[in-house]
């Protein structure tokens, strides 16, 4: 069978240099987590690992901590203070920002929950943080409460809705797929930021430029799938990708992984933690077709 | 080798449709778990993730939460309080209340135990919750207890009693299985539920139809088993079968899983998390033999 | 290749009745573990149920329990009392009676740790279970601190010494292998029990019955590998094995599994872990040979 | 595909002797973790058993033993002390020495993290250990900051620099890889100790003795590698060779293992984890070699 190329208009990545360090491929910081939900930042987590970041780590609550840093060894893991409702409470600002200062690059949200303290810390870091970030899951519902939800930011900024969190941002809560697409990618110029509209197809916008991802099935329709696409985003922003061109790669590997997957698993069976087992091949599938293309 | 058709009166599942999300595949919850048991209310939420329900969440007590976490990151979990025997106890009900109002199917009873506490709520649940719901092991035991266990349902039921549950069940100990199934058919005719005869040839009945079990073998004559079909069941619930479509088809997955399992594995050495591995296995006969059919 | 029949006087398990169930194979009860070492108990539980008995439960100090928990949904946990050294104390005694009375066997050792209590308790369940109770590592060694160490048992008793701990129970320090071996067999004899002396060619004998065993490689010299062989030999006494037999059938598939597992691992790089994922392909072959013969 | 010989200067382990048990391969002692950190001490662990260590043990703060344990049960762990910052607190001294005196090997730093008691530990341990002992990551670090770093060893020892931090230890800030490692060589043989100083062809010297590693991919520009590599160090100074040796053929094995794994992963994708998989790929490949050599 002929080797497909690769599609247009999606971002090459160079073979890692020979003399190339842990400290190349980047520092990722992620922030998640809550009293039961410890399961999300870690698949984000291993996600970056898989996406090749250099350095990862999660900062959450301390009553998780354990059990995060359990489901593999390679990340390392942050203690934030925990709060009466099992959450990141605002002052956890101070614990937070000597990790920051160290890191290039940060993603808010999966498995945060949401709280009165976790609102002021997602719009404090939204606003604050100079690098590169993305904010995902219950981090978005949290700036979507915002009278401005996506002004003022320091930095580089992705954002990851499926069309209910974009209801949600946007205030429409009946916009349709189409609408919400159009919607997409004029707030992504006006605000300047990176915007994946997650569904069939997902959009990656920046209001400029424009992605519809070829890959992915419905198997991807089960929980934690989300996660794992964060932690692919993070990685490639910890890899000095630009915020747009990471958001297209890192849609089109997960999406490709889940492709994979289907070949040997089924939509139905297909989980989070099986998808991540599918990014090495997705990786590998992406490399061989690059590699053919520059021969 | 010629694809043997599926047998006569299996559910046939559609495929994924293209633009379909997490929440077309439902939210299920599953109420189970005690200090010293939270593996089987884990094995249950693997299946039930492997199953294909869209998201899955476990409701335990608070003291075995981080543990059965740690199991797998792809479902969430949600923290009961923990009573002084190490159960759910009763006061867990309002605590419970908001997640069933989110929930699609319930399902109660892996690594339960038992309790006074315990035998009112899980009655409450029984008498309360409209939705789709399935009670199994203790959940089916505490059931037992009550003066008339399974009169007054509040939406559909499944009970998947082995031959030592069906005798508690209906209080004659020394029933042999042929009566059981008679009796079966007729108890499920009558309270209008669905119930899961487990043993050789496993029947499924709401009265009216009749399922026999082709598929199975003596190796899951093993731990935990029992908890992967509950989970299995909970999966195709969540996924709007109806109670007794969603009994067969899981029944016969989880029997062609532990097929499938013993061609490269042994009856004696199979345990329930290897059944786990083989669920796709089964879903990918399943389906081949479905879209063979459909050409 | 023509296949290997069997070697003479290795028992021949039937194959599974069609209408059996979790009870036909046993309820194995194994008491060990101490804070610092759970993976020993661990480790022989996972083989319990990879040497296919039918319900496996490890009692193991509350401190750690659900540490061990979480190496395996599978199995159940039994909460001890934990004493101020990280050990199980000797009033654990009244906990442990009520499992006792519905365990079909019972092995006592993996991960326990010495202290006085527990020297007393050991010699308690040695002196008062009646069933098939297997006792290996620190049980051993508790054991050999008694005046007479294997006086007074109250039913089938499997020893597991390997040569230090041989010459410990027999107050030998200088003790050959040649000479451990014909008291192995001598002290068996006067005892009626079994004695399964590990080393190259383990011997297990009950001083009338003698097998040397032709299985097994270096690659077994790694921690864990006994409590792999403490689990499959409580396996099949929950399968209803005479104590002799479970010990030989065990030892010839727990030296199998090695022998299996270098054909694609390395002597070097085998661990515990490794061999657990290789028992499986030992019944295979067992099973393989055993229905070549029948033909 | 004629199979390569391997490369002059490589030492060549003797098949294990058939009467070999686990004391023939050593106690190894691995002293690491923090608050945060149980990661790294446990792919350490993980590396030492898969390297072939008889019996390996991590001493690591009781706040994060459970978890460490849980990474794996066939390696014991040992509780010491946990201070306020979540280290090991510098009174783990008297702890320790019971564990020292029965350990063959002791490895120190993996998520140590760093304090002012653990600046004193590591210093006391490195001045009083008379076994071969090695020392990274932030073992290292703390090292450094002594007056007279190397100065002081009760036995043989091996480190285990990158380049940022062979230069904080000979205090010299823009080293280039080049000067370094001609100062590795020159500060070795001085120290009498060995030198691994980390990164492409990493170079392994005593300062008489040096080896070009050629073995190795900038997949390994990961967290948690490096812990793999103290690991598998630490499991060959357990089985006896000399530091340099051992440390040669740790960072073979290391390379070739990671060499190994971009065959069916990539280097983007790869992982500590799945480096860890990969180990007895790389025992295997090297004594195939080893035992064409010998024919």
């Amino acid at each position: 069978m002929p080797i497909q190329p690769l599609p247009t208009g999606l971002p090459i990545i160079a073979p890692r240099a020979a003399d190339s360090h842990k400290g190349t491929y980047g520092r990722a910081l992620l922030v998640g987590g809550s009293v039961g939900m410890p399961g999300s930042i870690s698949l984000s987590g291993q996600a970056c690992l898989k996406g090749g970041a250099g350095l990862v780590t999660l900062a959450v609550p301390d009553a998780i901590i354990n059990t995060v840093a359990n489901f593999e060894p390679s990340y390392m893991t942050w203690a934030l203070p925990t709060d009466r409702s099992g959450h990141i409470p605002l002052h956890a600002k101070s614990r937070l920002r000597e990790k920051l200062e160290a890191s290039s690059c940060l993603a808010v949200g999966p498995g945060l929950g949401q709280s009165q303290g976790l609102f002021h810390l997602v719009g404090h870091l939204y606003e604050t943080f100079t690098g590169p970030m993305i904010i995902d899951a219950d981090g978005l519902n949290l700036l979507s409460l915002r009278s401005a939800p996506l002004a003022g930011r320091a930095g580089p900024r992705v954002i990851t809705p499926h069309l209910g969190e974009f209801r949600r941002l946007v205030g429409k809560p009946h916009l349709s797929m189409e609408d919400a697409r159009d919607m997409a990618s004029e707030l992504a110029g006006r605000q300047k930021i990176t915007v994946v509209l997650k569904g069939p197809k997902t959009l990656v916008t920046d209001g400029q430029r424009h992605w519809h991802n070829p890959t992915g099935n419905p198997g991807l329709a089960t929980g934690g799938t989300g996660d794992v696409l964060t932690g692919l985003i993070t990685a490639l922003l910890a890899q000095s990708l630009d915020a747009y061109e990471a958001a297209v790669l890192a849609v089109f590997l997960h999406g490709l992984a889940a492709d994979l997957a289907i070949e040997t698993t089924t939509q139905a069976g297909l989980t989070a933690t099986d998808l991540l087992s599918f990014v090495e091949a997705a990786w590998r599938d992406y490399e061989s077709r690059r590699d053919h293309l520059s021969t």
